[in-house]
């Protein structure tokens, strides 16, 4: 499989869904992956199973706040610096590289790296979406390790990381990006192609590029993008249950750029003024809690995908690009059963994003 | 010339008296040094002038809090793994381990892990006193790269971190240190022989011991240890001009631990009430202004030393171990010139501390 310069719009617009809010402007990644696209031809994407037991894979991903994407544009070097970094560490060449979460710049920054110094792309990533922590990647759930990580900026400037524990690689890793300028590249979580096969959440380049296609036919051929993006997705194996969570205009809006982080809240109003849909973000939308009558329940947590796009376009928002007042629909998305496992919960349930409940099944969830 | 046991105590209340306040618990160092030699046998100190113009000298230096250091002590593998990983880095073996600063547990640190790991100490340092950031060393200032450096901790951690911009260095390395529990062992600036003679400062370990020996005979002959201290200095080449700069009691005494700085101020009242003297501190004493009839007049300023002592045992008193009542002799002492040159001043005299003066050389001050 390949993803080509034509590919590169429906592609950018499915990681931006797949994002959840977070990973980063679609639109900085588009230009960047459709430079590297026209300098260097298509990126060749590989099947996870098609990789030699001993290849190393290289993840590839921007850490910081998305906020920050969009007044700083990450280059080529950034990323080719981190890959060397970690190369000239464990004395191998990558064989391939790979996205650490298919969301937004995260999946489409290392596709245009690839392109762009002649490696392949693995299908697969390791989150099946986006979150805002370096442990929080299937990688760590199943026992690869992190480190070396190396984080690198646009002043040619590398800080490698070594250590045994994933939760300190992020704890050190963390206050960098402030130096760094808010946002930098990471090349972490070095693994062989056997470890790739086991501990990656597969198949999920090729999801993102189907979920912009489908919204794509779907505004040529006049139908109701929502209608097609659902189609879609009932069609796939792992992210099959997905349902309308909301219908509104955002009428209340706090972010912050803090440690890192955008972190906030988003409330979202029926037309009637009668019901709220009340949004928790950090870097992603993380929790979505409808109140009505006085009473407030939650319609959707994390790992559970949670999407607000335009409501005529159906064009997925990012937290850095809600405005008030914006008309929008928000599109609950079932996570893969793999990251619903008691193990993976630990990483990335609820309880990690600081909130008092446990998780539960979008698809479970009655409204 | 070597380093013993029996000279360990002499060594480090010379060292905690170059500190400025800074450099951390010279108890704790002291400790460290000891178990080294008790264990390894003494410290070989080599003078710079004998190094081999490719010898690999690294230094060795702890980065954080002073504070903290008498809750947490850091032990010989964070410094030998810092050594280690910058070994590997440069993919070769250190000739000679050298101190970064020459006060308190910077100085004493160095040593120890020297007599530890059977390698020699070089006679030379790279501040002739302590500073509060890594940028303000003579290597720095005489144009060796602070990169490639190394951040290790307790936990088997290490931070390497790549730059051709020094202050980058810092700025990239600061917030980690917080993560690593606000202290860290570094290893930084790895120059070559030749690099050493001409950007290091000369025989500040011989200094360090100097002092130390001359406050222990004085001691030893019940004679005023102000007086043998002042003694000293006048005879040594770059520390010769030095003063009591106040007697008195602290009055008031502002520290807070901040962004791994701890930061303050300390007043100290002579016995009239009529005088008192203001000391600013950012990990090491930095500004001696004494305020007297409505009046405000700076009496020392860095680089030149300002030493806080007991005012009957001249023992030097560091930042954290200030405390309220405490009735101390403050003694002002000379950088060598090689400290106060335009080029030297401009990385750490006054504004580089945020001191909205001049730089006035201690011997030109009256009062």
């Amino acid at each position: 499989m390949q993803i080509a310069l034509e590919d590169a719009r429906d592609f950018a617009r499915g990681a931006a869904f797949l994002g959840t809010g977070g990973g980063g402007d679609p639109y900085i990644g588009r230009l960047l992956l459709e430079q590297a696209l026209r300098r260097s031809g298509p990126a060749q994407v590989i099947a996870a199973d098609s990789l030699e037991d001993d290849a190393l894979v290289i993840p590839i991903a921007g850490m910081g706040a998305p906020t920050v994407i969009v007044e700083k544009i990450l280059g080529f070097a950034e990323g080719e610096l981190a890959l060397r970094t970690i190369e000239q560490r464990l004395g191998r060449k990558a064989s391939a590289i790979m996205s650490a979460e298919i969301g937004g710049l995260n999946a489409l920054y290392p596709v245009a790296i690839a392109a762009h110094l002649g490696l392949p792309v693995v299908d697969a990533d390791g989150m099946g979406r986006a979150f805002p922590e370096l442990q929080m990647v299937s990688f760590n759930i199943y026992g690869q390790r992190a480190a070396p990580a190396v984080m690198t900026d646009e002043h040619g400037d590398a800080v490698l990381i070594e250590s045994l524990d994933n939760h300190r690689v992020e704890k050190l890793a963390r206050p960098v990006v402030v130096p760094m300028g808010g946002l930098c590249m990471m090349a972490l979580y070095p693994m062989s192609g056997a470890a790739v096969r086991e501990c990656a959440v597969h198949t999920t380049l090729s999801l993102a590029l189907g979920v912009g296609r489908a919204l794509a036919a779907a505004r040529d051929d006049q139908r109701d993008p929502f209608e097609a993006l659902f189609e879609f997705l009932r069609g796939t194996k792992h992210y099959r249950h997905c349902k309308l969570l909301f219908d509104g205009k955002i009428v209340d809006l706090r972010r912050e750029t803090r440690d890192g982080w955008a972190s906030g809240q988003a409330i979202i109003e029926d037309p009637t003024g009668a019901e709220r849909l009340i949004i928790d973000l950090r870097n992603e939308y993380l929790r979505a809690r409808r109140a009505s009558g006085g009473q407030q329940y939650t319609v959707a947590i994390a790992p559970d995908l949670i999407a607000i796009l335009d409501r005529e376009t159906a064009e997925p928002i990012t937290t850095e690009n809600l405005k008030y007042g914006q008309r929008v629909k928000v599109v609950g998305v079932s996570a893969p059963s793999i990251m619903r496992s008691a193990r993976a919960l630990e990483v990335w349930g609820p309880r990690a994003f600081g909130f008092d409940e446990p998780f539960q099944c979008l698809e479970a969830v009655s409204g």
